[in-house]
């Protein structure tokens, strides 16, 4: 998508140095633009750790892109195979909930598996980084056509005016490669013409969208407005949404979604009140050994980032103490929606219910 | 309560000068502790619409010292019925939720209509400022007993195991003039040598359970975790809740509540996962003429409140912008929980089912 009118993936391959990728560091996000190079495996784990990237889809592929620097860095230790072990599980450990995560790294550890070369296996290190990256756009891409299809019949209900959408953290353009998950249908209907506004919940403790989803969503001009995320359940109770699209990090096989920490709670109030509640998802995100989504190991993180917030001081990027000096906190990063809340899954293959019949049905036949 | 071991009530006559009443500034807390004099009835205005007081109880004692304020430069202006009048409609219009604004405000009308002697009607002023805030002291202290028994039975349930409390936004006695509502019968609790936890929600945007709830309960003693608005769903699905209490700003004699925004998605949760929802409320909180909660009229406040956060920098209290520039917001200040949702009102004549007949049966017959 389009950054100051510049067309910008969020992370590819060096220009000039293919030994070195280039990522979006997110974490300077809205107050300025800033670019990476990734030149190691390890400082594709920190930036996967500490959230320079974020977003399920972006997780796998700046994995895949740190397994091709393992690669490189593995043919010249002498021991490739035990390196390549030791990088997939340092990169394994930085984000326990996202399911990309290890499907990127047992996708680069199958496609070198057997073949005898070590320059050959970097060479196809490089090629399923790219490979992923690639697919990763037509999957958000047929998100973006299936769900456009959705908010399109809504807005004939409505007769051509707005349609009101409520999304919660980023799994915009920004947590993919390019069009997001939950962004990409309202980029389609927007590109089409059709009249959507975005209720953006700023999603603490990260705010990712506050910081990420407004700002994309402005730099492509599709009107939307920030909200906190105690307002969801007021503004659904008044009329004023008309569906929630939220992305997932992990979602069973039965249809339980993991998502950021509360999704769960707009979920509920979208079933109150009778407002469709999708999740976008690429099939890369079905985890197809877990039946019930409360088993899912739930990442818990540093409580500092809900005690202290960054933001804009005088031009400069500040953080700041909001609680008492004395007061713990606590920071569980996500939360599981279970299937009975879900009122359709919308997947590069279509939409389904959120149910194992619905999912196989849609998987297992194409 | 306490602070710092010494003694405090949020709101009170200055012990020299009985011109002039004093507050806690609550805008600059949990940082600073910052005592402010209101010597005039707009001064008052302004503490209550710029939230250097806030919490329906503490907004009525504020205005009911306002009102004596008002009668105090009232026999000065010349004309004491129409200052009187335009006083009380600059006091109505700063906070549209509150009904403790209405109540105090009337209570003072009334107590000084037909009253002959202009001197005599400040005198009157004045008792009524201090009997409104005597009987919100005892109203919150009936309020802890009342819930104090509904604590113990859990606790005797999980054989003196912790039990945990979830609350909202800060109902406790920062937002009365001493003990609370929701967190009084925690403090009684406590006191009782009951063994509590409190999950305090952050409640952005003004965050007043991170900065005011978490610093009240530290300075307690109470044992207490900070987390985001999001979390609480997540909580109650892994049975680390046992029992939510809030306080309101309003509820319809038919026990639908209106209380700070994000209440609603707690309620649908705990409803989801069978927990108890209770609302500790004093009775003047409850509108005898609205019965559908939905058409209590809703506060929208500035957006500046959602882009920008207050905290504490190298020992210096800033505000950071967190959105882009060019995001809009907005900020509904609260939302309306439907009775239905709700476990039963603790009052200061004891707890009641959320409902006519259980508000009813309790009130009309004492």
């Amino acid at each position: 998508m389009n950054i100051n009118g510049k067309s910008h993936r969020t992370i590819w391959l060096h220009p000039k140095n293919n030994l070195v990728f280039q990522i979006i560091d997110q974490r300077h996000l809205p107050h300025r633009f800033v670019i990476a190079d990734i030149t190691t495996a390890k400082e594709g784990a920190r930036a996967i750790e500490e959230m320079w990237v974020r977003g399920a889809p972006l997780i796998g592929a700046t994995a895949g892109y740190s397994m091709y620097l393992a690669a490189l860095e593995a043919s010249k230790s002498g021991d490739f195979e035990a390196y390549m072990e030791d990088a997939a599980k340092m990169l394994l450990a930085t984000r326990p909930t996202a399911i990309n995560l290890h499907w990127a790294i047992k996708r680069q550890q199958k496609a070198i598996e057997g073949v005898e070369n070590i320059e050959d296996k970097v060479r196809i290190a490089l090629q399923t980084a790219k490979d992923i990256c690639e697919e990763d756009v037509v999957i958000s891409e047929n998100i973006g056509n299936h769900g456009l299809e959705l908010i399109e019949a809504i807005s004939e209900l409505k007769s051509g005016e707005v349609v009101n959408i409520l999304t919660h953290c980023n799994a915009g353009w920004l947590a993919t490669v390019d069009w997001g998950t939950a962004t990409a249908p309202i980029y389609k209907a927007h590109d089409k013409g059709i009249k959507v506004h975005v209720w953006v919940d700023e999603t603490r403790p990260r705010n990712q969208g506050a910081r990420i989803t407004a700002w994309e969503l402005g730099h492509h001009g599709v009107p939307h407005t920030v909200i906190v995320d105690n307002v969801g359940g007021h503004l659904m109770q008044h009329g004023m949404v008309d569906m929630c699209i939220v992305g997932t990090d992990r979602t069973t096989y039965t249809g339980d979604v993991a998502n950021k920490i509360g999704t769960y709670l707009k979920a509920l109030a979208a079933n109150d009140n009778g407002i469709p509640f999708y999740v976008a998802l690429p099939s890369t995100t079905i985890d197809w050994e877990i039946s019930d989504g409360l088993m899912i190991p739930i990442e818990e993180r540093d409580a500092s980032e809900v005690t202290y917030i960054q933001g804009l001081h005088e031009q400069e990027i500040k953080q700041v103490l909001l609680t008492p000096d004395s007061s713990p906190a606590a920071n569980y990063a996500f939360d599981v929606t279970l299937a009975r809340l879900v009122t359709g899954l919308i997947t590069e293959k279509g939409v389904c219910e959120a149910s194992e019949k619905g999912i196989r049905d849609l998987f297992d036949s194409k």
